[in-house]
């Protein structure tokens, strides 16, 4: 369990999400109420427009997504079979907030990127560990509140268990790269979901990967 | 026009999304039929998976998202009120592909390259500029199968006219940063969305960035 009071949750509570102020729904018509999504007609009043709009608004569960980091600096990235694009995609580790209930909860969120990490990679965080809270993202603002939250886990070694993902999973491998074979097959398009795009991205920008290197 | 000769035009050609090998719908239900998303259950023969598997996708339409770099270097942002996660983002500017019969052609794309660069910036490429397409990505590929294609607009100029948003969208301003600039607004996670965070990984990687400037 993670600590409330350790680094992690710390830093992580520094770089939330908070709500937008000065916003109000005027009206809410929920059109799908899905088990994995739910579609809204929403009449917003915003800070900026005169008059309200209304818009189509896609509501997900929150995710994570974690860059795991081998002491000798290599990234774990797994092979996955995703469906709805038809093809197996090499990304980062990445999964929902099944907790729909406290889903912006610290140690819910905590939790879920320690129990990806092992189900996806089969590794955990070393003793002398740490998680790195990144920030977050929307995946896709103009339709969905879907967001995830992003993580560094820096020195990660094997459970000894190996990956154990979930029955409706098809993982297919998974491979360490060095952080230039990494920049190489984000270059080439090799690379092509948000998730892993994104944490590549704050990795650059927050200095933990010089992609020029 | 787009010139389908252009360089733009085939250099787009070779990071184009092809079909997966090997994958088969064996049926397909819609629970939902909405102008903006289509919700189904699909029954997947996937190539890894010894038997079937059922999935909730949402289908929407393509976009593009584009990097316009002015010949100082800098980079244009727009700050555009995002309704479905209640608050004003700066972000590279963006847009679907209207044309949903020929999502998928070269001159669709990237006419509406050059349409969103108009419409939301004000701007176009300047008679030395050039279109650089960096690939693709996969917004939100557990549900999704919405892709985005990225570019660079290198060498942007104003167009005289000033930006020209659809009545919809609410944008609010658009101002120039510097690579560092933009690296620093990443880092501090003051810029949240997958399609900017996208490009700059792209843009980092193939070494147009160097965010350790």
């Amino acid at each position: 369990m993670p600590d409330p009071t350790s680094k992690a949750s710390i830093d992580f509570e520094r770089c939330r999400i908070e709500d937008g102020k000065g916003w109000e729904k005027l009206s809410v018509e929920r059109i799908l109420d899905h088990r994995y999504i739910q579609i809204e007609e929403v009449r917003y009043q915003t800070p900026a427009r005169q008059t309200p709009v209304d818009w189509t608004v896609a509501r997900r569960k929150s995710a994570i997504a974690v860059a795991p980091m081998l002491p000798d600096g290599r990234f774990l990235l797994i092979q996955q079979e995703r469906y709805p694009v038809q093809r197996a995609l090499w990304e980062f580790p990445a999964g929902q907030i099944d907790d729909i209930h406290n889903r912006e909860n610290t140690d819910v969120i905590l939790n879920t990127v320690h129990s990806e990490l092992d189900e996806e990679t089969g590794h955990q965080l070393a003793p002398d560990g740490e998680l790195i809270p990144l920030g977050y993202f929307f995946s896709s603002q103009g339709y969905s509140d879907e967001h995830v939250y992003l993580f560094l886990a820096k020195n990660v070694v094997p459970t000894g268990k190996g990956p154990s993902p979930d029955a409706g999973e098809s993982i297919l491998g998974c491979r360490a790269l060095t952080a230039s074979e990494l920049s190489d097959e984000i270059a080439c398009n090799h690379i092509v979901d948000a998730n892993t795009l994104s944490l590549f991205a704050r990795l650059c920008a927050k200095g933990h990967i010089d992609p020029s290197d």
